[in-house]
């Protein structure tokens, strides 16, 4: 996979509840905070944070390959949506 | 907690295991990417990402709010580290 040419993207992918999805993780630490000493807090959800490096061609190419990813491995698109952020980070030797 | 003049901030914290720390959720889902189709993925990393509205006198306090919240409950500080942003979206009522 290391062709001559290829670039190296730095990808972030937010996964987050759809909005409406029960967040039972979220809730239980927003019911928590007023006891832990904070006040204030609200509207806690909580998804996960998947960062990684893929080899592409160009950005449009990255991007393509990182949203499939998305879609097919990384979230369940029935109650899950997907924020892909990425940059160039170098050149593949 | 809505006294007036209050704003209220959207943060968004992401928890990620500190570099050198073991991630074998990371490390799966690495190696099944050439199995799935997707080459040229590599640095596989799975953290948390929080989303929670705080209401705050201004973006410093809000802040150190958040801060002080990671660090206590958040995040294991031993293995992992955490990015907040803020940003004002509006005036508590």
């Amino acid at each position: 996979m290391c062709e001559y040419g290829l670039m190296i993207f730095s990808v972030h992918v937010e996964v987050r509840l759809r909005p409406g999805i029960a967040d039972p993780q979220g809730s239980t630490i927003e019911r928590a905070m007023p006891t832990l000493g904070f006040s204030g807090v609200s509207g806690v959800r909580v998804g996960k944070s998947i960062r990684f490096e893929i080899d592409a061609a160009d950005e449009a190419a990255a991007r393509s390959e990182a949203e499939d990813l998305c879609n097919r491995f990384l979230t369940n698109p029935v109650i899950e949506d997907a924020i892909v952020e990425l940059e160039p980070v170098g050149v593949a030797s």
